[in-house]
Formats: C-alpha cells, structure tokens, sequence
C-alpha cells in the first residue's frame, strides 16, 4: 500500500490534506482517479482528489464538525483502500467557516456570525507579479473589502492584453511577436473603437493560431498559486468568489469542447472545493460566452452541486441578460446592473422577484476609462453601495482610474487610487451594528430609503431605521411613529465618516441635517432601563 | 353710442384694447357681456371682453397680420355697435409674436425664431410686494429665463402661508388670528409631520369658515395687476405659463361649484389671451384636487379652445399620474417627474409615447427643504437639463434653497441663491447654435446621451451631435461615423461652462476628456470652403 501522507489534526473548517505517490507516466489527468471519504460523527462526506504533477496524488477534505474523523482512500492506482483517522479540534480565532444564505436575503458564517459582503473586483490579481499580489493583499486587508472575484482563466481585455504568470493548461500560447499594428484589433477585441459598442465582446481564441495547447494536461502550478492566493485571502477573512469561465480570451479557454470544459470543471471542483472561503462564480459576463449554450451552463451546475459536498454558494454573471436567478442551484444573484442610470435602485424589486441574497457585483467601477461602466465617480459608487444596503442587498466595488504604470485594480489588483474604498469599512461597522442578520427594505417615505431589520419586517414599529437620503440634501426631516416609541437619533455622514448623536425622539421629532448629499439618520429604540 | 378708446396704432402680435364706460350698479360680472370683432385681411377674429370695475368695459385683441383691421364691438348694455379700425404695425425688436409648437416636438415663435424654452417656477411671486417683483424680475432677467410657471389664484403651502396682496373674489379671507397651534396643523396641510407623505395634499379651505367669498364678483385690480406681470415679463421676452388651478387652498378657490369655475376660466380667458406671451396650465398636480373630475378637466379645456382664439400652447401639470397627454387639446406635456431617480431620462420614451413637445416642468427643485422634490443639488439640477436636452426635450427650474427670510424662490421668488441659474444661460446659447428647431435623441452608445437635429434624424451622418456624459468620468472617448466626414471637435464643461476647441477629427477619431463628472461633446460637420 502507498503511504498517504496528512495531518493528524486538523481544524474544523480548515483543510485537511492527502497525499500519496503514484503514477506519473501518460497521462494521469486522464488516466487515474483519486477519491475519499471521511466520516465523523455528524457527516459522511466523499471527495474527489487530483493529480498534481510529478507524480503527486492528493485529496483534500474540510470538516464541518469536530471530533474524530475516520477517512477511506482509494485510487485506480491503488492496490488496496488506504484507511486511518484524524482528530478534528476547534476553529482558530478568525474562522468562522463557509458562508451560507441566511434569512432568505442576507448570508452568514457557518458558525452563525453575520456576513455582510463588501466585495471587490480584480479579475486576474492572482497572475501578477509576487509584488503587486502582495501589494494587492495590503490593499484588500486596508479598505477592509470582505469579497474577490477574480478569474481562474488569464485574461485578454483593454488594459490586460500581456501574457499572464502561468496558464492552466499545457501547452504555449501563440507568439505575440507576431502581432502587427494590423492584426492587433482583429487579435484583441478592438470594441472601444467601435461607435454603439459596450466594449465587452467575447474574443475566444481568434488569436489562437499558432498555439498549441493541450486541455487535458493541467499546469498544476497554475492552480497551485491559486490556492495559495485562496488562503493568504482566507486568512484575512476575505471570501474567494471565484470566476471559473469568462469571454475575455485570446488563448481558447473560452471555447474548449465539452468534454474538456467537463474535466476543468471537475479538476477546479477537486482542488478548490476544500477551502471554506472559496465561492463559485460560473461565469462572468456568461452571456458573451457565444459558443456556450444554457444546458452547457446548467451541466457545468450540476457538476458543482455534485462535485462540491460543502455546497459552497453558487452564482453566475451577466453582462446584458440576466441568467434566471430563480434555478435552485443559484444560491444567490450576482448582478451586473442593466441600466445606465438605476442599479442599487433595483434591489428592492430583485428581492421579491428572486427571494435569494442580491449582490451586485458590477454596477459601475470608480474610474475614468473611456467605458460607462468604468467611469462614476467614487462618491457615485459610496451611494449606490448605501442604497444597495439599505434596501438590503450588498454592493460591489471595481476601480478603473488610468494611471501612468496601466496598473489598473479592477484587472490586476496592486494599490487602491480611488475615494470610494475608504469608506467602506465605515459602512460595513454600521452594518454589523444593525440587528439580526441584514436589512429589509421598508417603505418609510418616497423620497429615502429606510432599512429595517430582516426579522422585524412585519413589525408595526421597528427596533431600528437605517434612513439614507443620497443624491437628496435636506436639510431637516421630521418623523412620527407612535407616541410611546423613543429612539435614539444619529445622523450619519457616509462620506465624511461621521456620526453626530441628536439625543431622543418620541412622538413627533425633527432631525437636523446639513442640507448636502449623502447624509444618512440612523433611529434605535432607546431600551428601557430594567 | 358710448365712446370706445382705442390706440389707432398697435403693433404685430401687440395688445389692443378697446375701452368703454358701462353699467356699474347690479352685478356686471353676471349681468352684462362684451365682444369684439377684428377683421384683417388675413384672419377675422371674435373675442370677448370683461368688467373691468367701476363701469369700466373692455374688448382685447391681439393681431397677428399687419395692416389694417376693422372692427365691430357689440355688448348687452349698448344701444348699437361700435365699429372703427385700426393699423397693424411691424412688431417692434424682440416681439417674435406668441410661441406655438415647431416639429412636433419643439417650439417656435409665429415669425419662426426658435424657442428653447429654459422655464423657471415661482408659483405666487407676482402676488408679493412691488419690490420683490422687481427682485424678481431682475433675476429672472440675469438668469436668461425665458419661461417662468406662476398661478392666477392665491397659494396656501408650506413656507408660504401668509396672505396674499389681493384676491381674486370680493369678500374677506378667514380671519387669521383665529387660529391656534390646535386647529393650524388642519389648517394648513400639515403633511410635513406625516411620515409616507409626499407632502403634497389638497386643503380645499377647509379653514374657509368664516370667509364670504362671492365668486361672482372678481376684483379687477388682481387680474389688472397679474396683467401687469404678464407684460413686464413680455417686455423681458419670458413666456407666462399661467396656472389657472391649483390645489394649494385654505380659502375655496380650489373647490368652487362648476357655474363659479366657469364664469372664472371665461374672466381668465377674456383678460389675458390676447398677451402673446401667455401660456395655459390648466393646473397644477390637478390629480390632487380630488374635487374635479376628469369631465371637469375636459370641460375647461372646450372653454379654453372655444376662448382663446390664439391658441396659446395649453396643458396641465400632473402630481402622481400624467394626464392624458394625448388628448388633442393638449400641445405639449407638462411634466412632473413621477420617479425619485429618474426624470430627463424618459424623456425619449415621452417623446414618442406622446408625439409632442417634453417639458419638464418639475424635475426636483435644486434646494435643501425636507421634501424630496425641493432638495436636490444644483449640479443635479443642472445634470437633469442637460439630459433633456440631449433629448429633445426642456427641462424647468426651481429654487427651494433654506434662507432667514423664509423666501423661497420656487414660491415668492426674489433673489436667487443657488447654483443651477448660473449655468442656464450657457446651454441655452447651446441651443441656440443647434441646427433646425431642435434635438432629437439618438443612440450613439449605451453610456452617453446624444441629441442630433431633429431634422437629420433619418440621415446616416448627422452633421452636428451633442453628446453629455453626465455623472460618468470619462478620460477620452473615441468615435467612428465614416471615412470622409470632418467634425470640429469641442470639448464642453457644462458646469465650469467653458468650451475647449480640439481642432478635428475624422475616420477614427479621439477626444481628450478630463474624467470628471458634466462634460459634453459637441460635433460639427466641417462645411466645406468653396
């Protein structure tokens, strides 16, 4: 029998690790399969594993419970199941677990603490140099963001046309040397040229002539780094929504045939499923995806419900169309705003429509680049991730602000330029602060938004009211709830950062504001002394 | 026969009136009447005249050919019919003559000079002290409004709760010292205290008790003086868009019996249709004044088409629903923006829902009281005229900026303090440089708005286009039309109003932009020399 080599002790939650030698000879993505089970008092769980070059097999678990484990191993090039047990102790400080839906609309850790999202966009951070990943984890762990998307695939887009670290697959790419002034815009996608476009066209490999790549020989360091990337962000608390296919392509990974989008699919499954923080992002912009049909996106779900036992959440982009949000395997709405002019706006109504978590992942980046959707200002993206809160869904943040380096976060991660990051954090502490898991919208006045908690929807007076007023600048409100009721008046600078207590209210009060924009009045319910 | 007086001479699109001594005793409102006949050679118009008070009668009439006109005047108190003539003169410099819808979607003086109208409202300034109207007047002047939305009838609202200088009925108002800090919240609307309001409801004098109205009795020297206004703002060259009905009444006049409102549109119509610069609104938000019907609606609309023989642009101002705008007697639209978020923005799908001139009338007022329709930024305010623009339509104005002195332009007018009404002025000379009678909206790119000459619409060149970037920040934009067109190129910051030359561009082209918010680009087909 191989020895399979592992920790005797895990956390729960953590990742628990199996590795053994076997075959390196042919091909072993092909030709060998791995696979455990580990069993606790609590759970049965089946993992597949993977090979991971150089004649390394490896299969990872992570626990949902404490206590012993017993764990089964077996492999096509194995002689016989390899058996033994491991002690699973309590999380480490700062691991919560995987966030799950929660309250219908809002998510929570595994071990009930409240997630409240405020995501990021950098599509291929990971495939940047050691420097600007570190420089990018600095940034992330400073503006406080606890969400990434980024990419799986490198990335062929305006602004990112180089070559990435590392590629997924076997293979070389095309010689870009042979790129001539003539050829460029028919090799990238040349759409920002183009009067009427969005700028988002699916490429797929037009440039591919000349490469050579063989899609059923995985690059295991590619995916190496990846987790490496996954858990230097696990461990500052930062969610890993992973963008496992996307359009922008010049290398044909966008439009591999089924049988080898099938094999990726299963082999991400395999090596990402095990890390708590990791999120499935089907597909960015999945609509551009022109050679991939809706039963190759509804394959590729139930590959994840099947292969992923954590049933870690599931989402999948849009560019124009929304996919149907409603698909049991859609745990929650990752959305790319529609409109020009309303994103945030719609949360209300996606809610009811959907009845899952709205996040909003794209709805316009902070910057300055020649594309719509790359170019609000950061006092813009601050009200929209207010009004996305207070109508309890959670925003997204991007930043696309030109820069002599061409450096920009929303594609390569690095060193955060913009205004609006810093004032997130300022948010988010407001959020953990309200009761429950999230906020409902609540229809208090027409010309506000009010948050009121989940669970005291259906309540005639609430405990709390999260009042936001963007682009309006009263200059005072006056508010009745009942007679009886006294609350606790704060007004609530969203740019500014501040929070300027105005004592009580009962009965009919008026609230002081300074008559400028993105003001905000939160009301609590002064508790009775006991 | 009695003697008439009568200038020999008027001018073109001018005001002539004939008067006469009359009976005083009794009611002449109800029992006397009073019409002209005007014959040129060209038209031959019937209009009625009107009590003027103490035995004073009077027929107006405004010519709209020159040359010699004859006329015929006939009343229930006069033995036999008064004839005479008259000569037409060429209008003097700024008389353009009275402004009626121009291609469909846009307005035109009767000589044909383009009208782009840049509206304001002060609902009751001209019932304020002389001195204020002149106040008035002058800002208005600077502001280069050339629009401004006024009502006939006394307002009781919010920050305007005083008595007005005179009434349009004899009798005495309710005397005000009666009131208590019990009874003044039914009084006045109170709606300000009442969470989930609007603000905006109907009094209908409610607090009339006490009051003797006789609705059958005008007081002359209130029209006599809103005529005042009315040629003080023609001399200005600013159109009068008379609001005859409102909703905003603590003494009756809101709710008068259907004989009363009758004899009161007909009083309205005879004293002020012959000033050409006259415009009817049949109301304001007349959805609010639950004490009209839709026949009621109707009815006044036959009396104004039956009244006015100029026909002055009519329409009528909504609260929550529009009215139907398509009803034939309607030439333009009116509208109060009905979304919190979006305004100018409809103003295309306006444009062909309803196939007439888009005037927004009400788009938030830039200000900071505690209603969400006063409180919006002047940068907004002066995004939202921008957006219509681009559209093909026409944005209003309006000021409910918080001042010690408790006036507030939107209702008393005065001094403007805010920041929109400095940038009027500028667009409007924009517009003036359009081409043809106005813009229509075209759809350039998703991420713009884009205004082309109404008349190039269907051409697949244009030879001029407007595009406003509103929030978004972009750093350059690039366009495309074809091969050989030239456009001169100029870079337009709409709120710091300066235009920058960029020389010109052809085939593919590029425009430096400075990546803030409010920019504006202007194309301009290069003619050709000879």
């Amino acid at each position: 029998m191989e020895t399979f080599y592992y920790e005797k002790q895990v956390e729960r939650w953590g990742t628990a690790e199996f590795t053994c030698r076997g075959p390196a000879e042919g091909n072993p993505f092909l030709e060998h399969t791995i696979k455990g089970i580990f069993t606790g008092k609590h759970e049965t769980v089946e993992a597949d594993g993977f090979y991971d070059g150089e004649g390394i097999y490896k299969v990872r678990f992570m626990p949902s419970f404490e206590g012993e484990y017993s764990f089964s191993l077996t492999g096509s090039f194995l002689d016989k199941t390899a058996e033994g047990s491991f002690f699973v102790v309590p999380p480490s400080e700062g691991n919560h677990g995987p966030v799950h839906v929660a309250a219908t609309y809002h998510f929570a850790y595994a071990d009930g603490t409240p997630y409240y999202s405020i995501g990021t966009t950098c599509y291929v951070w990971e495939l940047q140099s050691d420097e600007r990943i570190a420089e990018t984890l600095d940034s992330l762990r400073e503006a406080r963001f606890n969400k990434i998307r980024f990419c799986i695939f490198p990335k062929h887009y305006d602004y990112n046309l180089g070559e990435p670290r590392s590629y997924p697959f076997e293979g070389t790419p095309m010689d870009s040397s042979i790129l001539t002034s003539e050829n460029f815009n028919a090799y990238t996608q040349g759409t920002s040229h183009t009067a009427g476009s969005s700028g988002r066209e699916e490429n797929c490999g037009e440039g591919a002539t000349g490469s050579d790549w063989d899609f059923s020989r995985f690059r295991p360091e590619h995916f190496r780094h990846i987790e490496e990337c996954i858990i230097r962000l696990q461990k500052l608390g930062i969610e890993a929504d992973l963008i496992v296919m996307h359009p922008y392509d010049r290398w044909g990974f966008s439009c591999m045939p089924e049988e080898d989008d099938g094999r990726y699919w299963q082999y991400v499954l395999a090596r990402f499923s095990a890390y708590r923080n990791v999120w499935w992002s089907l597909a960015n912009e999945y609509d551009l995806m022109q050679h991939k049909t809706l039963e190759d996106w509804e394959r590729y779900a139930s590959i994840i419900c099947e292969k992923d036992p954590y049933r870690h959440l599931r989402s999948i982009h849009n560019c124009h169309s929304f996919y149907d949000y409603r698909r049991p395997w859609v745990t929650h709405c990752s959305i790319q705003r529609q409109d020009p002019y309303l994103s945030a706006e719609h949360v209300s109504k996606w809610r009811e429509e959907y009845r899952k978590p709205i996040v909003l992942d794209e709805i316009c980046y902070e910057g300055n680049i020649q594309f719509g959707w790359g170019n609000i200002s950061g006092r813009e993206l601050l009200r929209r991730f207010w009004e996305a809160s207070c109508r309890g869904g959670y925003a997204g943040h991007g930043e696309t602000l030109m820069n002599p380096e061409n450096v920009l976060w929303w594609s390569h991660g690095g060193r955060l330029r913009g205004e609006s990051h810093k004032r997130f954090g300022f948010l988010y502490d407001i959020l953990c602060e309200t009761p429950g898991l999230g906020l409902a919208p609540y229809d208090l006045k027409w010309d506000c938004v009010c948050g009121v908690p989940e669970r005291e929807w259906m309540n005639p007076v609430k405990s709390y009211y999260l009042i936001y007023f963007g682009f309006t600048c009263p200059s005072f409100k006056e508010y009745y709830f009942d007679n009886e009721t006294e609350f606790e008046i704060e007004v609530i600078d969203t740019w500014n950062m501040t929070i300027e207590k105005q004592g009580t209210g009962k009965g009919k009060f008026r609230v002081e504001l300074p008559g400028r924009e993105y003001m905000a009045v939160r009301l609590r319910r002064e508790e009775k002394q006991k």
